[in-house]
């Protein structure tokens, strides 16, 4: 038994990079699945899309995954589609072979089990005709990658039942999916076009010698890509038109639609009537979201997608990682006089919004991130770099403490202290301090026990003599200052 | 003086949308910016700007900014451009307006000062001969929102020298922008085409009534413009290739060139020439990486931007947010047997690619997060809910202790345990024990003291008595339990 009602077993008709997706979709869902692909490949390359599908909805999702559904590949159309409770058909995307399979399946399928078809442009009524039930096939379009990609065009042909409709946009939502329900049914439908157009005007530019494909992947990704990720090309001009909107927008730039900007020069005309359609149309879309709220929006999905992208290392995020290295560059040469006799001051940030939690201030968690990237600025001034680690040598943390005295808003600048109360030729425990930098206020205070370890054996040795040196002179300099009242505490333990 | 090695102060002409972005770019990183804008209403409109950016800027960049620049208002474009080391114009899109500006900064300004225009489809040689030195004009064409977005398309004119192009990149690149060099000066350059290509079928869709601009919005947002934000068109169709690459994507979907697939049908010839160029092209952009490597950091990418949109609430990251809350759902209807005798097993992770710092496996700091997430589970099983958020009462942590047993690597499935170790009216003191799931490997414990807080009042105050009612029956079962070795223990504390 699946966890969702009434979809326990799937059909799939082709096991192709798509099918594949689907299968992994369904079978992560706790769906059990019936394959059918007369290539004999079809397991490997399968199993192929299943392990990449698996690798990646692990990442992606941290809520409890249902146990995977069964795999089972069988001969037929018939016998894929026989006792199951949904048919997603994937096959090439050639019209006879489309309709032989819905054709063959559909005459075993119970009635009221409905079909999705993943064809990426071919209409759905010239599909269904040949089917027994021929109301039930509906367009699932989804896109590659299937297991992580969102959207699901929902398109229904002449004779597509409303209830079928609802049915497989149902299904797709279950599997965690957005479909999109279109009403009319065009080759390419929605999402395809709007690729193909970009694509035929990349084309043009290959071949005139314009720019290259590097170039001109680059000007998507560090561009308009950044933004039509949480927001299409109608939000984006909206927000382009300011106070004033769509109109204001198109007042301005509608002009330029008998500029040569494309090799696509087959335009709509700009009729009164299409302007008040597409104002009224972004209106709707805006829901009321005034320029400000929509400037806010977009500028924090965009510092979202520069942070995630800056955590597996690509595109924006890249460019971000190369900024940051050189503020911190030029900070250090122009004013980090760290002062000695004091608790160094090595760390500052300013608290983004997803460190907010649902109390309306900084989460607990994120004081412990804030003292950990402290504790790695000591490390680096005593001098852990590159060629340390890449040595077989580091610093882990063994044991930490910590005491939340103040609460931090989003947008907050903190800074923070590292005090270093005692060490030995492998051990040193410091203590921090988190600050507030426009009242000084004490936020927090981090004690952490480090050890330095043999990171090949697995097991703690002496540091450097250097790097012993470096931290002796700070214990120096330290041991004259007076012990922080949070120091050494357990939790709970009565104030002295 | 600016952290900027020669650029302490630049000439902006035009104060708009483009023109104040540029503004904030150049003030945030210390460099000082004298404004000409014949608006008597600029100096509130790039303040609106600043005021947008200054915001975003902070949420985006942890590394520390330097003091700001001074943003000073000037009558001329000669006033701007005197005595700076570098000039933008951003007037509005008419070639006698921006030739009128470029003409008289150019008398003024050094002979060596480059000149930058972020005309958006102007051609830079048309621009450049009205100048004093037109070698140094370069057209450094920017996104919406200048301070946010990293693309500049650098685009010389017929007599813009190679060292002008190189200054003005080097410039851009500094205000952590990500300038892309063309090599071809064309009508609207490449990502304004693009997007001017993806534009104008959208307006035709809507003309014809097919879809409304939220419909297609959603099939960019939740379908390609994911891909869009870190790859463009031809990685994404390299991908779609498979194994064999450009070359049988093409034998693929080339045909589809000719398919009416959209409407601007004026498509380039796919002659052998164009092909094996465009197939060429490809392999210098995928570098070696081949297929199984570029789909995993496709996958890597599309996650991390799902998480980053989820932790701002937009797009694909409420889609996810959906599918978590159902599968949580899911999970406590079917299988959530809470032994109430034991310590409370509340809640899962797998370890993402971004909790792995740079000894090769999870951050400490990612403990104290798995541990919080926890407790939060912890509240929400004892009644802590929006309802009771809502009536001004909440529970915060004021100390933790945390010991590091073990490490988790990338993609480690982990759970967590809570055990209640004492508790009064109001506060209580649990303990959380963290494992491996598939070999239950003890890796870290940490112990965290509650406070029940008034959050209008900002004080500790008794919990409602049926949270201490659930409480009390849990502290009741736990009371039987061992405390664990690690509880109560101060850093560094000897083991007895």
């Amino acid at each position: 038994m699946s966890p969702i009602p009434g979809l326990d077993r799937v059909g799939l008709l082709g096991g192709g990079v798509i099918g594949g997706g689907w299968a992994a979709r369904f079978l992560l869902n706790g769906v059990d699945v019936q394959l059918f692909d007369p290539d004999p490949e079809a397991p490997r390359k399968v199993g192929e899309v299943l392990d990449n599908a698996r690798r990646a909805l692990l990442k992606l999702v941290s809520a409890p995954l249902p146990a995977e559904g069964t795999l089972t590949f069988v001969d037929s159309p018939e016998a894929a589609a026989t006792g199951v409770d949904f048919v997603q058909e994937s096959a090439p995307e050639r019209m006879e072979l489309k309709q032989q399979l819905l054709q063959r399946a559909s005459a075993v399928a119970g009635p009221d089990v409905v079909f999705g078809s993943s064809t990426s442009g071919l209409l759905p009524t010239e599909m269904q005709h040949v089917m027994t039930h021929p109301e039930r096939l509906v367009v699932g379009h989804p896109f590659n990658p299937v297991y992580l990609m969102p959207l699901v065009e929902v398109v229904g042909g002449e004779r597509t039942s409303a209830a079928a409709r609802t049915r497989a946009a149902e299904v797709y939502d279950q599997l965690g999916m957005q479909p999109v329900q279109l009403s009319t049914e065009i080759d390419g439908f929605v999402a395809d076009r709007l690729m193909e157009a970009l694509w035929r005007e990349a084309l043009w530019m290959i071949n005139d010698g314009v720019a290259t494909a590097s170039e001109i992947d680059d000007c998507v990704r560090f561009g308009p890509g950044l933004r039509w990720s949480f927001m299409g090309t109608f939000l984006t001009y909206r927000i382009a038109g300011g106070e004033a909107g769509m109109r204001h927008f198109m007042a301005q730039f509608g002009p330029s639609l008998k500029w040569p900007w494309s090799k696509l020069t087959d335009v709509p005309e700009l009729t009164d009537e299409l302007l008040d359609t597409l104002v009224a149309q972004s209106d709707v879309q805006a829901a009321g979201r005034g320029i400000r709220e929509l400037e806010r929006q977009r500028d924090d999905s965009l510092v979202a997608v520069f942070h995630g992208l800056r955590s597996v290392g690509n595109g924006a995020g890249l460019v971000l990682d190369r900024y940051e290295q050189r503020l911190t560059e030029q900070a250090s040469v122009s004013s980090r006089q760290v002062d000695p006799t004091q608790p160094l001051r090595l760390h500052e940030v300013a608290v983004p919004a997803e460190w907010v939690d649902y109390n309306g201030h900084m989460n607990d968690s994120r004081y412990f991130q804030l003292s950990s990237e402290t504790v790695d600025a000591f490390l680096r001034h005593i001098g852990l770099d590159d060629a340390y680690l890449a040595g077989g040598h580091s610093w882990f943390t063994v044991e930490s403490h910590l005491n939340f005295v103040g609460q931090a808003r989003q947008g907050d600048r903190l800074y923070a202290t590292v005090q270093v109360l005692s060490s030995d030729d492998k051990r040193v425990r410091v203590f921090t301090a988190m600050h507030r930098a426009h009242d000084d206020a004490l936020l927090a205070t981090a004690e952490h026990m480090l050890l330095h370890v043999d990171t090949r054996l697995d097991k703690a040795c002496p540091a450097a003599p250097e790097m012993q040196a470096a931290i002796a002179a700070i214990a120096h300099h330290h041991g004259a200052l007076p012990t922080p009242g949070n120091a050494g505490r357990a939790v709970g333990q009565q104030r002295s």
